[in-house]
């Protein structure tokens, strides 16, 4: 049911600052650096063997990643997973009485599908199911 | 120098409690639960397309890991990637004035070198690097 861990996304006040660290100090390499979700975040992409890290910076001051970074500061703020059939995972986590952030899948642009379990839920980690868009 | 990510450590305060939402829930494969550390440690290996989620539960009241666990509740810990060679990999992060916690690898009774990069040189992420005993 769950693919692959897709990413680990950690919440930076700044890209360009954050990757002096991981790619200048750590040696990472950088895939490149974009605009998301109608320019309220900006994502440098880290592909690391099979899976990425990402570096999120908010654009705005009321995201939830936002508020995320005000409170807690600089740190990994979810996980992502790959599933193969999202509507069966969100299914089984209710049936196991897990609190989701979205009980139906979101769609983004290019038809992927994605869904947030609650961190209250999953032991402090904030989680992302994300299933690939149909060919 | 970064071959991939090895494993997401998941502070939990209980194991066996844990695998009912990492298992039972998110559908998550174990692999084994073991005893680490001398007894330090019990880590539940949920193994998960190339890389690990760890859950790891403090046996003890005075590790880093209990405090951590007792000061910010679960959540994720740390993030371990495996390096080719950890010797050129913190003579690196040292020339870019990162903060260490080892500034030489330890190792551990099967010649596993590790050592770990202070979260306020790395946005907050506690890094672990390890590199795999030469054969």
């Amino acid at each position: 049911m769950i693919i692959r861990l897709d990413h680990i996304g950690i919440a930076v006040q700044n890209v360009n600052d954050a990757l002096k660290f991981f790619e200048g100090a750590l040696g990472m390499k950088l895939d490149h650096v974009a605009l998301e979700e109608g320019g309220r975040t900006e994502v440098a992409f880290l592909p690391v063997g099979g899976t990425e890290v990402e570096l999120v910076e908010p654009k705005d001051t009321d995201s939830g990643l936002a508020k995320f970074l005000a409170k807690r500061g600089e740190g990994i703020h979810h996980i992502c997973f790959e599933v193969d059939d999202i509507d069966a995972a969100l299914a089984r986590l209710k049936e196991h009485g897990a609190q989701l952030i979205d009980e139906t899948p979101r769609v983004n642009a290019s038809g992927m599908q994605y869904a947030f379990i609650h961190p209250k839920s999953a032991h402090g980690v904030l989680i992302e199911l994300y299933q690939k868009a149909k060919a």
